[in-house]
């Protein structure tokens, strides 16, 4: 006998869990097609070529790799033992696990580019997977929940997906700010100081403020030869607070002579500008220069949101990409993806208590009997039941009725329909209400008006 | 740059097939909902000893194994590479990918017996992986669908499935055969010939009746130490055809003298009594003699759905465990399970046309125009529709009036709106109907009238 156990960093999922999951998930679906995407899916199993480089080499580390089949260590010699893992690795494994969703539907569009209407716009929620240290909150397997619009560079595109955002959250009753900042932006600030080789660095630099602090980014800046002035620019760049179209006025003045900078802040401007037609204003769609997000494919807009009661970091995020595709043999695609942290929001709604009451059990009504000829009864009604959409099951046994009442009550099941000898011969069931314990005698016609009321 | 593939055996879904694929799991999911089963999720990823030894020797080379993470090949001595493969991998891959639906499941309700309420009825939608060498409809992932009652010994859960099995088809409208025996039938004709202790021998055999003939099973007996005439009372029994009732007193006649198989015989009886009470009759629920089903979990019932309109082979099975859970220090817990073959039957319904149209594209109108002002207002009606629950999409581009037109055919998007000067200055819409051609000027609340009629 085995002690049984979950693979560490992963979860089962129980009728209340998935109660819960399929509320979130269904309400972003219903969105995700009310803005035109498509579904597609994508295997859990990818050649790992397709895989590695994608992600840094701290990504490549994290992938899951698949064993080859059969006899996998025939290729390997004593000396790949020496060589160590990183050299063996592709006598051993061909295949890994999906590590995100962005890859895939790369591969995909690329695989399918002559099939496919462009602009494509198109959503995928699966699980994907990281060798990550499992902590709290953090998985090794995980579902992820992006929308993309590729094959297009128009900004309503970004607009688009903004709207998208502000619909989801508000079905979900959760409340949200959405932080906005363009790659161009960013590189405008380091363009204006004559510096714009050094945009990565300033990049990764920036991308830690939130956790370290201005005087950590600072040291790091210096460390990367930023001079002492330079750094005091950025710090004023970086620290001006108002609202969205002072950010903007203010930064122009230090974009004068960055093409890309004032290109960054036209954008921002349309969106900003397209957005407000559709309700969002400074108070949750906010300029937040700082934003810089850590992946490299971005190219222009890029975007985080966060709830606004709990200080849970980001729930979503995204950004527009230039090349996504041309790793696949397809360049020149241009596109913009949503992803929404779904576990996080999962958490952040349960916090907030904005779960609304949700019937994890299933049945409506629990049918039970004392005899054969109550059961072949029990069976018949429920199937009755069943075809006028009413969820319902048979209690298996004859037994106590105290136990079958037990069983509703642990189950949840709002009513129980008794089926005894005098029920039988009048053709009738006796209906507990297990909220109040009411009893009443009624024939199967009332009792389908009265559970569908 | 590389040329982009799927791994081996496994497929892309794009937004047809998965219009089709959901078609098909949202008629199942609201069967199951209706008998009162609720939904669990597992992980893809379980720890091998969970998985290994549970399916047979061919079973435990068909699992997908996970390389260990980190530097996995530090414990390998040039020893282990002699050793070979089977030896060395417990040091290599401690995780595996699911192989079905069922061992998850066992693991769970023993690792959840105090919070569950027993019978306990699950059902589970997720793909399986199995390293079986990809072939015309063979893939190396693919999703299982499940249901199962644990918990209770009752026979009134075979006529649950049973009617859950009814109710699924009728509403995919996919004429179907259940084929229904026992193992304890099977047990019987062994045990009526005194071959009681050779009962592996002959299911074995007898599973392979339908791709072998008699011939080849009498021959397989034969090796096995049955005499000729053994085989020639096997031959009788299951060669006998008739209504089901006829052949169960057929058989009434050699289980003299086996208990094991008049039980069988008289499960067999109550279940199709239940059923027939449900509409079920000779006509498409069959007592076949012949039918064994190779797993050797099962115990009791065993059944097996076909299509009657194409020789596709199975596209559902199932039966009764007692013992599934035992395994993981759960005894006692008797179970029946049914299992759909999601993937055979998204087949059968192709090869017979049974998918209704569906509308993959999404969106029910695209919004087009020739300005940024259009674009603006375009957006803007957008947004007005989703919330009246219209699928609707903006053309991204300020492009040529033919351009979006010939994306909305190939996207199979019904309508076009049109928003040119005149509109604009007009609060109105250009609207055209692109199957028929007409187009007309309307406002946007016609607009929303003339969609949702």
């Amino acid at each position: 006998m085995q002690k049984p156990s979950n693979a560490r960093g992963t979860r089962d999922f129980g009728p209340k869990e998935m109660a819960k999951r399929n509320y979130v998930f269904d309400i972003i679906k219903k969105h995700f097609v009310e803005f035109g995407f498509q579904a597609i899916e994508t295997p859990s199993i990818e050649n790992l070529n397709t895989l590695t480089g994608k992600y840094g080499e701290e990504g490549d580390q994290l992938l899951f790799k698949i064993l080859n089949s059969g006899n996998y260590l025939k290729d390997i010699s004593p000396e790949d033992l020496v060589a160590g893992s990183k050299k063996t690795l592709p006598k051993l494994a061909e295949k890994g696990l999906r590590y995100d969703l962005t890859v895939p539907f790369a591969r995909y569009v690329s695989m399918n580019r002559n099939e496919l209407a462009f602009p494509f716009r198109r959503y995928q929620i699966q699980p994907v997977w990281r060798a990550d240290r499992p902590q709290k909150g953090r998985y090794r397997e995980f579902y992820q929940c992006d929308a993309d619009i590729i094959g297009s560079d128009s900004l309503v595109n970004e607009a688009e997906l903004i709207a998208l955002f502000q619909s989801i959250f508000s079905s979900l009753r959760l409340k949200t700010n959405l932080l906005i900042n363009s790659r161009k932006v960013l590189m405008g600030m380091v363009d204006s100081l004559g510096l714009q080789n050094q945009f990565v660095d300033f990049a990764v630099a920036l991308d830690k403020l939130d956790k370290v602090g201005w005087d950590a980014v600072n040291q790091e800046l210096i460390d990367k030869g930023f001079s002492i002035d330079q750094c005091e620019s950025i710090k004023s760049m970086i620290s001006f607070s108002g609202m969205n179209q002072e950010k903007i006025e203010y930064l122009a003045v230090y974009f004068k002579n960055s093409e890309i900078g004032q290109q960054g802040l036209k954008e921002i401007q349309t969106v900003l500008n397209l957005s407000e037609t559709n309700g969002f204003s400074n108070d949750n769609l906010i300029f937040e220069i700082t934003l810089a997000r850590g992946l490299s494919y971005y190219t222009g807009l890029i975007y985080e949101g966060k709830a606004q009661d709990v200080p849970f970091g980001s729930i979503v995020g995204g950004g527009r990409y230039d090349d996504l595709t041309s790793s696949f043999g397809l360049p020149n695609m241009s596109g913009v993806g949503i992803s929404f942290g779904i576990e996080r929001i999962l958490d952040v709604m349960e916090t907030l208590g904005l779960f609304p009451a949700l019937n994890a059990s299933g049945s409506q009504i629990l049918f039970t009997y004392f005899s054969a000829e109550g059961q072949r009864q029990a069976f018949t009604y429920c199937n009755v039941l069943r075809k006028e959409g009413i969820k319902a099951e048979v209690y298996p046994d004859v037994t106590k009725i105290k136990k079958s009442f037990e069983f509703a009550d642990k189950k949840e099941i709002p009513f129980v329909a008794v089926i005894g000898d005098e029920e039988l011969k009048n053709n009738q069931i006796s209906l507990k209400d297990m909220k109040n314990g009411d009893q009443q005698l009624i024939s199967i016609s009332r009792l389908i008006q009265l559970i569908k009321a």
